[in-house]
C-alpha cells in the first residue's frame, strides 16, 4: 500500500476523500499563501497560482514528515500517530490542494460577514463563476522525493436566484460565511446551484479525477491507496 | 412549516436532502414501475416516463397518507410516526422521484453482478451518458391535493477510463452492482467521473434546484421546509 497524505486542514476535502474510499493521513502545511502569491508576480495566471500554492503546501508537508516532532497543528491525533508517519516515509503520495472562485474576473474569498455574503449573492445570483482547483502530488519513497506533478481543473458554476426570504434564511444559517465564494455545493447552498460544467468533487474541495490522473503519473493506482486504513 | 414528504426508499436521496437541511418524512409508494411504463405506450419519451413515474409515486404516497394504518414498508419508524403523518395532512409537499441513465440510447438498469457491471464499464469508459431525473411535487392542504407539478432535468456524465486493475477493485467493492448505470458519483465511483454538465445532486439521486423550482410553483419556499424537524 501507498500512504495517502492530505496536505490540507479542510474538513470538506477529508469528507470527499473518505466517501471515495481513501482515509488519508492529514498534515497541515502552514504555507504563507499571500507571500507566495506575491512572489509569483503579476504575470502569474490564476491557473499558475493555484498549482504553485498546491505544490508549496505538498512540499512543506513532505519536509515536515521527514523532520522529527509532532504535527504543529494536528487535526485528529488518530490521523497523526508516529507509525503512520513512519509508513508515509517509506512509500507515500502527498497531495496539495488550492482553489479559487472567480466571478466576472474577480477572485472571491470568504465573506466572513452576513453583509458581505448578501452583497456577493446579489451580484452572483443568476450568473456563473469559474472555480479553479489546483492539485500537486509529491511521491515519497524511503524519505526521498521521487516525483512532483501538478495540474489545474476549471469548473463553471451556474448560480440560481434565491428569493429574498430564502437568501436571508441561508445567510442566517452561517453556512456561506466561511467558504470561498459564499456558497457550498454539498450543503444548504445546493438548492441554489442550478448546474455545473466540470467536476463536482473539485467544487466541494478536492478534484478526484484530477488527483487520480496525477497519482497515475507518479506510478500509483487507486488500488494502491483505496482502503489502506479500513 | 410545511412537512416535506419524500416518496422514495433511496438512502442516497435521503442523504442529499439531509445534507441540504431538509429532514423529510419518508414514505414508500409501492408503484409497479414496469406496468406504469408499459401503460404509457411506445410513443412516450424517456422524459415523459420519468416524470410520469415520479408523479405516480408521489400520488400513491398522498393516497397512503390519507388512509389509516401504518406505512406498509417503513424505512425508519422515527420517520413515520402518527403525529408526523397528521402534520403532513394539514400542510405538506410530497416529492416523487425517478431517474434513468441512457448511454448511446440504451437505458441502463442495475447490473446486479460483477460480470454485467464489467461489461457495462468496458462500454461506457471514455464515453458519456445522459442521466434523466424526473420529479413531481404534490401539495396537500387539510387532506386535499391542491396542486400537482412536475418536470425533468438532464445531466451529461463523462466517464473516465479506469485501468483494468482499478476497475476490478471497484467491481469487487460491490458498490456499483446495485445502482442504475453501474456507478456512483458520491462514492468510490467519483474517481472515474471526469466531468458532468448539469446538476450534481440529480446524479446522486434528487435534483435540488429542480425540486426548489417545483416547490416555488406550488407556493412553498425553502424557508418553509428547511430545518422543519431540526
Amino acid at each position: 500500500m501507498t500512504t495517502f497524505v492530505l496536505a490540507s486542514a479542510s474538513p470538506a476535502r477529508l469528507g470527499v476523500l473518505r466517501a471515495a474510499g481513501v482515509d488519508p493521513v492529514v498534515r497541515v502545511s502552514g504555507v504563507d499563501e499571500d507571500a507566495l502569491t506575491a512572489s509569483l508576480g503579476e504575470s502569474a495566471s490564476p491557473e499558475d497560482v493555484v498549482v504553485a500554492l498546491a505544490r508549496a503546501k505538498a512540499e512543506a508537508v513532505v519536509n515536515g514528515l521527514s523532520t522529527s516532532g509532532p504535527d504543529p497543528a494536528p487535526i485528529d491525533t488518530a490521523l497523526n500517530d508516529a507509525a503512520l508517519i513512519d509508513a508515509a516515509l517509506i512509500d507515500a503520495v502527498v497531495v496539495g490542494c488550492d482553489s479559487m472562485l472567480s466571478i466576472g474576473g474577480d477572485l472571491q474569498g470568504k465573506p466572513h460577514t452576513v453583509d458581505v455574503a448578501r452583497r456577493r449573492w446579489q451580484t452572483m445570483a443568476g450568473t456563473s463563476g469559474e472555480l479553479l482547483t489546483g492539485h500537486s502530488v509529491v511521491r515519497v519513497r524511503h524519505g526521498q522525493t521521487t516525483a512532483v506533478v501538478g495540474a489545474c481543473h476549471s469548473t463553471t458554476v451556474h448560480f440560481a436566484t434565491p428569493s429574498e426570504a430564502d437568501l436571508e434564511t441561508y445567510l442566517a444559517s452561517g453556512e456561506p460565511l466561511e467558504v470561498a465564494g459564499s456558497f457550498t455545493l454539498d450543503g444548504l447552498g445546493g438548492w441554489f446551484v442550478d448546474r455545473i460544467e466540470g467536476d463536482p468533487s473539485s467544487v466541494i474541495g478536492i478534484g478526484l479525477p484530477l488527483v487520480r490522473r496525477l497519482l497515475n503519473e507518479v506510478g500509483v493506482s487507486m488500488s494502491d491507496v483505496w482502503s489502506a486504513r479500513q
